[in-house]
């Protein structure tokens, strides 16, 4: 199981909090828990769905050897679950074996990478994911309606080249499946988009690509069961959503940065970009006061960003929570050999590995934030795999379903993006 | 020419700012032109060394051919630039012509990416460009020790496989390439990391890959010129920040999101990132008074984020200035086919482009955003080319060096990155 060190949230006086603070919301758990499950949400309970797991492999184990590329078409949540999954379990470089296939995500509409993307796939080689839970969205619709004109220009089996994942009952996606009978998998109802990467969104993609989508679970329902704890001590979202809610609301950090030590994280902390910002950006609470509440999320990588954002973070408004990820066994040692021993400027590297110094510039960054009273805590997995992913994204799915509670808002809708989809659908009439 | 449309600052009431607010600036183009021009910068003065260009393109013709993979090694300023000038330049799914090497830009320290770039790229078809200003940064010097041993195990020339680009006088590297002969490029000394885009840091390996450099300091030259304008109406870099220093100060817009809708200027937000948070994230100012001014820089992709941030743009806290990105031609007309035309859902796509309909999204974002009363403008420029992204790099140096100006700060230090390095030298010694 991950661990969390809070202790940098205690210890930078007046911008953090005190344990007693800390402590005074155990007694908001029970009542959390209780009102959250009148949600009746599914992001917890898919983890338990092993008929579709095995549905899953059962169809990549079907398709295996068949196609050199996979395109998903989806966006938001039906496709930063995915980039995460694949930029987190495969190689960075993508170097792979040689029956998998290659995993594009085309998550914008932009002419360019339609045009680009056919430059380097056969079509008859290609399998396309196309995932909308609505079965309406525009930009993966425009997408489908291209791509299967394409294939039907070649004379290409739609049925064997176009899988969707979409609504069991409902939307145009849904409809044509069962007019044609192209293969489909469901989004569960209670299920919304991004919190959709452990149904088929996910593993899907995942399982063609030889991710272990049971260990991906796996690691999930561990983070479920302390999601579900009513004991303050065991529930690590509860304790997370405690820290973040505290900090916006009493001491003005109204900003969460997300700064993985692992480059294969990068796409995870874009993944919880969107978590947080939709969840919790609302203009009303439940009651119907306008509240206008919201945490921005911020994407950082270590050491990288050390060179791109530590000044603002170190120097300017103090706003800012930091998360840092760190990867306690990120791969087997690389020693850095130590030349031209007579340059002065250089010698304190001597004797040191990659694996170390990234582990000490880490630490050393959040001494640095903590010296500036800069509110900072560290969550730390043993490995990039399977399971500790898994375990990751129960674990801020699960703080953001508390944070909903905590400021009595709805988590889980997105009214404010209607207004532009309004204009657009009246723009596009209108022409 | 780019233009700018700052018509959302003044429509958003309280909000925004009046035309009458913007026009004050006026009479502070002047005296911040001056005080600018005693920080004796070069990063408007290099965009007309043709020299190293050309000392550039004759070296990137002497080893044309020579080499599979080129391989930079350098963080921060001496990566970000590189990054948006390949992905905004290059094919997005790496289609090149068979002459020209693969850029891999290792800007992180994790032993994972140090191993898997060794699974793919073969040593004696490798060139590797090793970046420090000050040659003695850690990350990228331990990448160095470790490329050049692996080069000598393998009994490859140095100086046919290493270039350093370096300061001209002082620092490891360049007594290293003193002492041994290697072939260096030199960061003028008064051109800061996050303000070298323009010196051998991006155009070696921008040539290396093919791009006009040329045409790129052309475009930027375009912009300096109106940098140094002293006409409020002409000079775009004043006007943009005045808007954002108007909007910190006296909105409470604490937040820039950039957003470009072009899927190649994605990392074109990544640099920007490092330019406004290292410039702007300062404690003192140059009188020595704490004020910890700082705008934090958070990066979008159209349409893409739509689907991840909108909704907190819209409905959460009203702490941004959005700043979105136009292409008016990003590529020839792509048509969206109408199939299913049955089907009510999507009936109002009929009759549309992917080049149409990011256009309108785009539109509707705006609008949405502006209903809203979110303070947002729009750049807007043909293309996506050499000429159109010096244009942007200048505007945005430009800006930065202005807003120095504004709020009275140094922008071109960075001392709140000391701490953590001193921290790592003596955890490292320790040991």
């Amino acid at each position: 199981m991950l661990s969390i060190d809070f202790s940098h949230i205690f210890d930078v006086g007046s911008h953090g909090m005190t344990k007693k603070q800390f402590a005074a919301y155990k007694k908001q758990l029970k009542p959390a828990l209780k009102s959250f499950q009148l949600r009746a949400q599914g992001f917890h309970t898919i983890v338990d769905d092993m008929a579709t797991a095995r549905e899953i492999m059962q169809y990549a184990k079907e398709v295996e050897g068949q196609f050199d590329d996979v395109v998903v078409f989806g966006i938001g949540g039906s496709s930063l679950g995915t980039l995460c999954l694949r930029d987190a379990l495969t190689h960075l470089y993508g170097k792979r074996e040689k029956k998998q296939p290659r995993l594009h995500v085309i998550d914008n509409i932009d002419p360019v990478m339609m045009q680009e993307l056919g430059d380097v796939i056969a079509l008859k080689k290609t399998l396309c994911i196309v995932i909308s839970k609505s079965g309406t969205t525009p930009e993966t619709m425009s997408q489908y309606f291209y791509y299967r004109q394409q294939f039907e220009k070649e004379k290409l089996d739609i049925k064997k080249h176009m899988v969707f994942i979409t609504d069991a009952e409902r939307g145009v996606l849904r409809e044509v499946a069962w007019e044609e009978g192209i293969r489909t998998f469901h989004i569960p109802h209670n299920v919304g988009g991004r919190f959709s990467v452990l149904s088929p969104v996910g593993l899907l993609p995942a399982a063609l690509i030889g991710i272990d989508i049971v260990k991906l679970l796996g690691g999930a329902k561990e983070m479920r069961d302390t999601f579900l704890s009513s004991a303050f001590t065991k529930n690590f979202p509860f304790q997370l959503a405690v820290t973040q809610h505290y900090l916006d609301t009493k001491r003005e950090k109204h900003l969460n940065v997300m700064m993985p030590y692992a480059q294969k994280l990068y796409r995870f902390a874009d993944w919880y970009r969107q978590l947080l910002a939709e969840s919790i950006g609302k203009k009303k609470n439940r009651k119907g006061k306008t509240v206008y509440t919201g945490i921005t999320p911020v994407n950082a990588l270590g050491v990288t960003d050390q060179h791109s954002q530590s000044q603002l973070y170190n120097e300017g408004p103090n706003d800012k929570l930091i998360m840092f990820i760190a990867v306690s066994q990120l791969a087997k040692q690389i020693r850095i050999p130590h030349l031209h021993p007579k340059k002065e400027a250089v010698a304190y590297m001597k004797g040191t590995s990659f694996n170390e110094l990234i582990d000490i510039e880490r630490q050393a960054t959040a001494m640095a934030c903590t010296k500036n009273k800069r509110p900072n805590l560290t969550i730390t997995i043993p490995k990039v795999d399977e399971e500790h992913l898994g375990q990751l994204f129960l674990l801020f799915e699960g703080a953001t379903a508390f944070l909903g509670e905590l400021y009595g808002i709805d988590a889980f809708n997105q009214p404010g993006v209607e207004l532009s989809k309004t204009i657009t659908k009246e723009m596009l009439q209108k022409k």
